[in-house]
């Protein structure tokens, strides 16, 4: 078999890929070791950027994200007691979508499938040869045969387990990583929001954010250590203590109700250099991942699937190669201050298990001072809104 | 003896509090337990937001430092080879002035002198007493003689080892501290600045300043283990460490002379609250240290002088204590700001010895967000160049 571009990887950005190729008539086989339903399972973040909501405006498939998705204006920070709000049109005049990623995948599957695109699911032991000539390659199984694809380039859009990282040696690699102390337990409930935007709230017991995924879809969370498991807090348990985080007069009106999903999800910032290597490019969680505080993760897949697209398309249509050999350097410039952004959220909301005293001042002052200053709240409205590709 | 307020300390602090409080018809008497000469030979800052030159006009004692003070409209950030400009004008419409702590004193001191306010100088043993009640006194020996000064207020300027904030009951103080792992190796020599504007440098080697009083009289700096000292390292040691850490173009035009002070400062931030306890009010260094990275010290002393000015005004002149009553709290979300970004910039820009690779990542993400993003300058630039009162 032979394409122009092979995406390892059917989640939202192998797939957003796919369809913006699909569109720019350039050929692409996606490879996925699951199955779709598997795919769709998974429960992941749901504020889109604004950048993401017009790429998928590109690949001509963002009718139902723009029907049925909810634009928010601002978000609410809670220190304590005290609520103050960021107006993101306000001081960035882009707003932000509340749309799930399940959401997402499944239009993105729906299209590909409209449109006879490849996908091959259930891939086993996929392996990326060559990568550094300009005859790469792809083997693997499915179906219980040996296939290969030929191809011009790999798109490695498969995770953080993904075997495309992998593929490029670890005298190249350079890892960059920070663990946190610490982990969301999040539970997914079928009642209305406690507010019509997110809450992110800092308390003296920890982190707890009030998210959703619709006007009877909640999604909440609350800071736990990382010894907790799911299964330990009962429902109660959890809006119990999400009650005693959260501003009383939020508390007070919140709807609780049975949960649907329950887990706990630990916190990381990662990233690996280069992101490209060869004809092989890394994607999204591939290459990087941020803790969720700020919603960035599909945001971040999103910036490297623009960049991506944009060289395949240079290469192709316009026969430039700049966008391709920049692609590493131009990719992680973004990456690294939307890590920095991830980083500085978590650390500005979280308690954290060594934090003296004077820590836990500067963390309250800055939350004063982005109360207080129009500049930080300008600052923090373009990051959270994503900056500029 | 009898006064209305009693200030404990000869320094800027107090001196600037003692003229402002003759000007609005309110006596002190100012109590250092130095000799004026020692007094200005401490060398020390010498950047001042215009908060601070607001008050010495309004003291009436700011003539020289109009005429001698040296406008800054922006600073450089410089990392590794790259340097980019915070033009603080452009942001916020507010320069900073270049004129150092000991002609600010000088002035002081001139002017205390030519209203023939009182200052005792030499003074031994102070000892606050009753400041919880409506008539405290001070005693101290002065010239061989016990004396007694009687009074309605007592103001702390006796800096971090005076006894003002010790007389605060340890039951009533929380003190909030954080030591740096580093110093800053100063040195100040009789040769033309660098650079028009201060040079803040982020280096693989550390950090280093280039910094400046006057035409002819330069202010370096580099970042030193605590460990060094001052006389190990010769002048020739120091410049050639210095040109390692600056851009090469700014090495390129660096003159380099005999150094005529030359010190090792250790960096700390420190808080105590409250600033008040009863009739008694600290000031500056009694209440609070900031490390030198963004030039806080004597504008955050300038800051508690504000407020506290004010306050003893409206006690005096209108009969309102709600100033007085006030002073801790306000004074201390403003001090907090300072501390926070005192402690951000010293963050961003010194290299710390268990800095892991992603730290550094982060520094190298937040200086490109720093360079790249407009409101991220203007929040450095309100801050650098003082927030509001």
């Amino acid at each position: 078999m032979r394409t122009q571009v092979v995406i390892i990887g059917g989640g939202p950005s192998g797939l957003l890929l796919s369809q913006l190729l699909l569109k720019a008539g350039i050929d692409a086989v996606v490879l996925e070791r699951r199955t779709q339903d598997y795919v769709l399972s998974r429960i992941r973040a749901g504020i889109l950027e604004q950048g993401f909501v017009n790429l998928m405006r590109e690949a001509g498939i963002a009718g139902r994200l723009e029907s049925e998705g909810f634009v928010h204006d601002g978000t609410l920070i809670a220190a304590g007691n005290e609520t103050f709000r960021i107006d993101f049109v306000e001081r960035t005049g882009t707003p932000v979508v509340v749309y799930g990623q399940t959401e997402v995948t499944r239009d993105l599957y729906a299209a590909r499938e409209a449109a006879g695109g490849r996908i091959i699911y259930e891939t086993d032991g996929v392996t990326i040869h060559d990568a550094r000539t300009d005859r790469p390659y792809v083997t693997f199984t499915a179906g219980g045969t040996e296939q290969r694809i030929d191809c011009d380039y790999i798109a490695g859009c498969d995770g953080f387990h993904g075997v495309s990282r992998q593929t490029i040696p670890d005298t190249v690699r350079k890892e960059y990583e920070k663990v946190y102390p610490f982990g969301w337990l999040g539970i997914l409930s079928e009642t209305p929001p406690v507010d019509d935007e997110l809450i992110y709230a800092n308390s003296a017991r920890g982190f707890a954010l009030c998210s959703m995924r619709n006007e009877n879809l909640s999604r909440y969370y609350v800071q736990c250590p990382l010894s907790d498991r799911a299964e330990d807090w009962s429902d109660d348990a959890f809006w119990d203590e999400l009650k005693r985080r959260i501003p009383e007069e939020a508390a007070d009106k919140l709807v609780t109700g049975p949960s649907i999903e329950k887990s706990i999800a630990p916190l990381r910032s990662f990233v690996t250099e280069p992101m490209q290597w060869g004809r092989l490019f890394l994607c999204g969680d591939a290459a990087h991942i941020v803790p969720p505080t700020g919603a960035k993760g599909l945001n971040t897949a999103a910036s490297d699937i623009h960049y991506l697209y944009h060289a395949l398309k240079d290469h192709y249509l316009e026969g430039s190669d700049a966008g391709i050999e920049g692609y590493s350097a131009k990719a992680l410039l973004r990456i690294w201050k939307a890590e920095r952004f991830s980083w500085w959220m978590t650390n500005l909301l979280h308690r954290f298990p060594d934090q003296t005293a004077f820590d836990l001042k500067m963390q309250q002052a800055e939350i004063a001072f982005l109360r207080d200053s129009d500049a930080a709240q300008t600052v923090m409205a373009e990051n959270y809104v994503g900056l500029p590709y």
